[in-house]
């Protein structure tokens, strides 16, 4: 038996979830635990109520609701997230909930059930644009971060995940820890040019690259912008900016396979006339071979430490967080080309550049990404786009390898 | 007739008005217009309130405090500012108000009168730290900056002027404009190294450098941070980076007489994830030689330029502020070198770096400043020191020069 999915319909709701935090320039702008984050998840359980699932939340507000199944069997998981960065486009992450929830309908519609229960899922904060780290629902779902740690993170303006979750009512009662999953599938937009270039419809992600962050401290010294002569300076933001442009040539000097930058910057005092004293950066680096990224962050740290002494600068560096490399599961990955070839969608293996909550529930279930074309490659951008067919092919490969894996 | 200044009681004052808005660092952090900035103004004014002063404000805040004269003449005014910079220390700006505060104590208790009245001025937001352009209270007053601009001019928490000065009750009746003045001083700290160098215990200003204000805004285009390629990128952080860095070699390559730096920047989304789109810089440049800051920002154009073309991105460059060049009035800078060495305080010519009050005022009637030692030359910066009898010295001086003029 063979359901098909409702382009339509799916287009609709991507519309619709767009719609909140819709930004002047056609995007979306709902940051983790927002009231925009908040209103998107209550326009999700509005459109899963008459579905019959049952909704439950752990403690870091990952999201989880469930459709009963015929047999006492391990569910079936997939989903993605519902928070955006602050120029976020209107596919990354809501079309993995949205394509489950469009599985779900389809079956819900023609009234058929499955022996495993499915289960979809959004994960809380999966882009850390306001809180770090990134993928923080997940990472706290499979212990790879202390649920206290996460509940205490500031964003920058002083307010906490623990303060946030409450004020947005998305507090569970579930202990955070694995599920009885039996697979996991996260569908996803490619947020590259791979598939678009290729004249591919589905990508098999085969596995992620190593991606690590770090936050750099830089302490100078206040003076006077004026009155302070430039031999005698130690300017943190200066200083900073020979790091900025260091790790760049790192990402440039690494590629085709490596990425770096720096994309966060903080400074103070950050006022006209005072030489700045203190600077703070985040960045990342990447890199499909992991060795590589051990030689990145070699040389990163090399031309970092060299800049501050050059200049009589202090600096910290703090490895903050790191992801991948990750193998997803050959067999679901085969699984995931065989639905596509049924359904005659010309279908690419690839690895992903970008951090996903895949990566950290890999090592608990088997596990796959799904993913569409991004046209031109943008992402984390408004006018990120993906052609409904495109997304309703991944919707429909989808539902195909659920259907065989709950069956 | 002379008349000693109390050492004591100026140094007291000065450590009283440093714990308005004291620092854990031991400096003082009061920005125009806040809390700590009123209160500031209203323990001036406690202490005022004895010696009999006439106290007008205008509609941009300045303060002035008028001692009655026996005749009809123009004033002898003199005063500073109140407000800091947010890693401000206790001496810049205060100790102007405080030595005036101190030569009129000290009129007041031997009773004598002068023919002239004096004045004793408080400048509203000289930092220009919290709300661009530095020096707007004079500006205002010497008609440089039109009232409605500056009172529309907005901090980065998006406040402006006009609200600031309500809340903190600091609006006065008066239209700003030019007073009728015979002189103005202007005592305060070097900012610099050169008096502690030359052992001199007082500078006489004969000039300011002229220095020139600008703001960069760089567009780049958003993206994801691991998944764009390096080579696709339009990064206005990276932009921004290299532009700080050919603004520092810029007033490195002017020194000795050169300055340059870029000390607030604004970076958007600035979110861990997203390659930065939107990048702010505000820069200054300096120099004694006024056809040496054309070249400078000449320079400085072209490699901005240069940059925003190689790397694809937009750049807007908006030369907001300048002041000087000024040369401040010989023959008060002659009474009061005169007046120094009367006391046997050794004496030195300078020409100020940093922007002050008196620019604007300079025009308007004969000006003067008066700058005393800070150790090692450091300032905005919480361990700014000045010792106790190098404030009684340039109070002294003004005292001094002040009865000369006022007689």
């Amino acid at each position: 038996m063979t359901l098909s999915v409702n382009q339509d319909r799916l287009w609709q709701a991507l519309l619709d979830m767009a719609a909140v935090g819709a930004t002047l320039e056609g995007g979306s702008n709902r940051p983790a635990l927002s009231a925009a984050d908040a209103e998107a998840r209550a326009l999700l359980l509005s459109w899963c109520e008459p579905l019959g699932l049952k909704m439950e939340r752990d403690g870091i507000g990952n999201l989880f609701l469930r459709r009963a199944g015929q047999a006492q069997r391990p569910a079936v998981a997939f989903g993605s997230h519902l928070d955006t960065v602050p120029t976020g486009g209107r596919f990354d992450g809501a079309f993995g909930v949205l394509a489950g929830l469009e599985a779900l309908r389809t079956l819900h519609d023609a009234g058929v059930a499955t022996a495993a229960p499915l289960e979809l899922v959004v994960w809380t904060n999966e882009e850390g644009s306001r809180f770090p780290p990134a993928m923080m629902g997940s990472r706290v779902h499979a212990g790879d971060l202390p649920l206290d740690r996460a509940l205490t993170t500031t964003d920058d303006a002083g307010e906490t995940v623990g303060e946030a979750l409450a004020e947005t009512f998305q507090i569970g009662f579930l202990t955070p820890g694995p599920r009885d999953w039996a697979a996991w599938i996260e569908p996803h937009i490619e947020q590259g040019p791979v598939l678009e270039q290729a004249g591919a419809a589905v990508g098999i992600v085969t596995g992620t690259v190593e991606a690590r962050y770090f936050h750099l401290t830089v302490t100078g010294e206040a003076s006077h912008a004026g009155a302070t002569a430039m031999a005698g300076r130690r300017d943190s933001l200066a200083a900073a900016a020979e790091m900025i442009l260091a790790t760049e040539q790192i990402g440039l000097s690494s590629e085709p396979g490596g990425r770096s930058s720096a994309a966060w910057i903080g400074n103070a005092p950050n006022v006209r006339g005072a030489v700045p004293s203190l600077t703070r950066l985040h960045c990342d680096m990447r890199h499909e071979d992991p060795a590589r990224v051990d030689v990145m962050e070699a040389a990163a740290r090399i031309a970092w430490t060299a800049i501050a002494a050059r200049r009589g600068v202090q600096l910290e560096v703090d490895a903050y967080a790191s992801f991948g490399p990750v193998q997803f599961d050959p067999g679901l990955g085969a699984l995931l080309r065989e639905a596509a070839a049924a359904r005659q969608l010309p279908v690419r293996d690839m690895v992903a550049a970008a951090g996903h909550d895949s990566v950290l529930i890999a090592p608990l279930c088997p596990s796959a990404m799904l993913f569409v074309p991004s046209r031109g490659g943008v992402t984390h951008h408004p006018t990120e786009y993906t052609a409904p067919e495109h997304l309703a092919g991944g919707a429909q490969v989808l539902l195909d390898a659920v259907m065989r894996l709950a069956n």
